[in-house]
């Protein structure tokens, strides 16, 4: 199957290890489709960084072709809402593929990433999946980092100590490792820390080729059905095309 | 004090009909600075939409000069979130501030508008607000229409029916009449339902005229703090320069 | 527009207090009646205080003439929901237009005020609107205060502190001064607090020029209809009368 | 042991009601005294009343001597949370000890009683209790009736469909008959409902006599704990002297 | 009253301590039967150990003889809601019964107990109940203790130091001094908590004595209605029996 | 990876459409390792049913040598939170992995199911999962059916009638087909339902080939950390050994 994963930030070096973190665990069958977003910002941390990359990949999505499924592969999901609505194949979110596959490790999960700034934008992802209820906490690291493509090797240690906090006093059962760019990082130190480890890249890899594999219809009916065609104007090309009925 | 009212669909129309109905209610004092989005869809009902308008609308913010405060006028908000990070003025959403008012008029409101293909957007929007105790029903027409311009006079009868069994079969205590094709409606049809009714830009520029009137501080902490300066590609001049912290 | 400000209190320097706050927003047209409790306890703190002063705000809504409009003004809004029900005018209550008017300033806000004894009944102020998800925290000074009337003087600088730890700790988006002793508070110490502050009674005077402003109609169904005419025993005049259909 | 009866209603016909349903299910040692309420309503239907009651409520507590615990005989527990703070017994609403009490005869439990006024004023006190995903429905008869004293023989037969129905098409486990005018009428038609039924005053009276047996000590601290002595103007005496910490 | 007084552990001296503690409350015509689980483990701590202890909590059931209500006394109330569905004489179990006794005590309950294995089961408990929202904390000694039969005075100044912590730090107005072991140790230590106290088999003996007084009817509809008979295959005989429609 | 197929109840019948519906889906490299309850009933419909077969399912997992996962396959996963604690493999239920599967699916999903009798259990698995929010319905069939072996065929028309009920009456965005007699279904009848359909055993061997896959370590903290070693009376002895630290 040909799965696309759509990072949502301008970044390629984190699309890079997107890509490898993925590989790890992909099915032997499996293709995986890398994309970096055109425009946009280096990585999205904040709300509003959020609409602008939801929007950066529905125009990806409508781009896209000949895929099985795709992956948004920023934390909070951008655009994963209008993407289920709008297109035929699967689509899954990072943050939902990690906290759903953390529900089957744990009764409360935590994440834990980089910087502060992250929090409010993950905090709603939770909330998005009615799951406040199975988060134990959302913990963000202090201070400044270095950059954004090497944070996961420069923070290392502080990442696994916020991850044992989260256990010992927070109660988590098990811990997301959150944000592009920690793609990977789990694996690495997962015996560090008491608890599975759920690496968000990983995890909707995972989820999305089992959707695949149960090759769902597309809805007719109810909230994801594809809404009816639509004239636009300004849009990218493909993206009016396939809100015009294409 | 100016407001501007974000149309952030690229509907003229609805413009000025939503323009008619804010200055039904304003303050004397009130400038209202009305904006039609210069891209994206002749009217937002879906959650795809609303990731594409919500990128306009921040995008239109960032170009407005020497406002005290704006009003994204379309009932499911898009991009308020991001909206009140980034800017120091005050913004509020038409649905929030319509449900925020209902609280005031009723232990439960009823959402009433004319078209399915609302039903979802709308409905993240309660959650998001955390709302979803205090709402009744949302409640929406079925069948076409002839025109986003004129929708709320053609089907005038129908819309007051359903929210009279909002009222009757949902125990809703007040009812809003939503949508920006919508605004205006509530006051012509007032004495046809046996509870309040909500007009959603009538209640946003009141809320909106509240907020200014406090002069509540910028937060410099807090989940509405202003994001750290960014670079960006490819976004719009304004925005961009918005992002990077000018 | 004549609006009623109604003290549950017999403290008629809170009153002034009160009255002072709410002009300093007040918009030109308003004209802000004051009223002191002319029985009850000088401050409510608590359930059964706030169960006495809900029967003596009714009392004096309902010996009130010729009003647009009143405000419970004690923050745990005694009697609101049966103000509701009884009178024709809106009615808002100084707990309610702060959080609600929060709402907007931040996704949770914490309330900060000068008395342990005030938390139970402000708890469960907060969990009547259906606000705990979007409330961070309710934190109370420790320790005696010397006069209800200067409370928030003696206090001022603890209670700005408490409110800079709600922020920092409690993750407060927005932080609310609550209690009729703090009216005015808020407006003085807003550049000490790094989020938005907001004044109880100031909220809820532009929350009821809201109200009035859009002119709902009298709820004749639903849960704030006026209840059928009723005979009483040993009421107040005015009261009873109202009570009795008048 | 010695427990008062408190009805917070005017109609002392509707004490004799609750007296005899109480005296069905009451131990062997225990003493019922009854009073009813000297100012207020006939019967307490909507939430106002309900301020009204609760005042009155709390004036008999101070008035009571030498009671072992008090029952507030009106099912939306009028002044409950006061009494509970202020008095030394314990003290037992008929909605509550009816909630719990349903709550361990079914996962679910609906509230059937007479009249449409009542349901907004129940519904807060199922809020209050926190047991909103315990009540299946409230149901209500339409209507209107002859007497409260005798509206339980009037409305007998509409009773039981209701609670019939509560269970066929709400899916209720058990049915509250509730409101005091209706005591003793689950017992004459317990055969009727294909689900245990629970009269309010007695899951008082047993709750009641089960508190008063552990004897747990009163609160020195938390939200039920004496608030401290308080000066006061123009309350009854008793009630007085116990806000002044007598 | 014939009352089953079921414990579904193996120790018998721990049924020895939930006999003179129940013993201490019960009603003069109280008959408590005591019965202790024939096979599994000494003292049930987790989800594993919970359902192989409700599997024999329903043998046991199965075959008692001539009860007018059971209590199964172990704190997680293990199998208590098949045991409701089978029989037709009421069960209660010791955490609901202790957690619904302590609301009418408090807004907000902790649970205290003695091991840290303990906290996930009884977690799950106050979720089957729907309680989560009072209950606000689970709070569990650290340490290996010596002998499960004392447990309760080898742990004592450390669990009233924990209770008193719950109350101090996490709001608790009441505590629940939970785990079969603790029996009888609440009203030994009740002056060195200042908030009530509640044991949990006295509880379910008082709980249990209300139900039976009230008389509720079997269900015939709803959840708790007996299931239809069927086969089974390598049960015990009592238990085949009961399932088979015996 | 050898995966453990384990149905707890006694038909091999369905146990054979488990098998054949889970290798529809099935990885090229999984090994399905089916097991039947030796003793229980011939399908699990009630808590009472549950707590038993939750029982048998630990005793089956405790004999099963040599695998890498194992999924429990009756619908309310009965032992499931047990058999985390206790095991070192990944174990996931059916209703879980239904209900995550469906949350990737649709904003609400419901849950068809062939008989009433199943309707209580299956709520408390929603419940226990958290997931009560993203639930829209559960919907069963009336009537009694020939044979647990056959009733999906027996039943399929008006499986998926109500199937259809559920989108149109109570806005399900997918469809549960529940229940391990159900196997299979889905796959047959997805064309005929307007929004995907799930088959909780596909859905279960795909998300346990995930969590395989993505090799997350065995607790040793948090709440299914596994219990520390225990003596045990009269258990099987392979559970007997494993509870005892073996």
């Amino acid at each position: 199957m040909r799965l696309l994963l759509l990072n949502p930030n301008t970044t390629g070096a984190v699309t890079e290890r997107l890509l490898a973190a993925a590989r790890q665990v992909a099915a032997p069958g499996t293709e995986l489709l890398p994309a970096t977003a055109p425009r946009g910002v280096p990585y999205i941390a904040t709300r509003a960084e959020a609409v602008l990359g939801g929007a950066v990949a529905l125009e990806m999505l409508a781009e896209a072709a000949e895929i099985d499924g795709a992956i948004i592969a920023a934390f909070g999901d951008p655009g994963l809402g209008g993407a289920r609505e709008m297109f035929d194949f699967p689509v899954v979110g990072m943050a939902e593929a990690a906290m759903l596959t953390a529900c089957m490790l744990g009764r409360r999960f935590s994440i834990v990433t980089f910087a502060q700034a992250l929090e409010p934008w993950y905090r709603e992802g939770v909330e998005w999946n009615g799951l406040a209820h199975r988060c134990a906490s959302i913990r963000c690291l202090d201070g400044a980092f270095r950059s954004i493509a090497d944070v996961q090797e420069e923070k290392e240690g502080l990442l696994v100590d916020l991850a044992c906090r989260a256990v010992a006093e927070d109660g988590a059962d098990a811990v997301i490792l959150a944000g592009a760019p920690l793609a990977g990082l789990a694996g690495r130190v997962a015996a560090r820390v008491p608890v599975p480890l759920v690496d968000g890249v990983q995890a909707a890899v995972k989820q999305l080729e089992a959707l695949v594999s149960l090759r769902p219809r597309k809805a007719e009916a109810g909230s994801y059905r594809r809404p009816a065609p639509k004239e636009s104007a300004g849009l990218p090309a493909a993206l009016a095309r396939r809100i015009g009925g294409g």
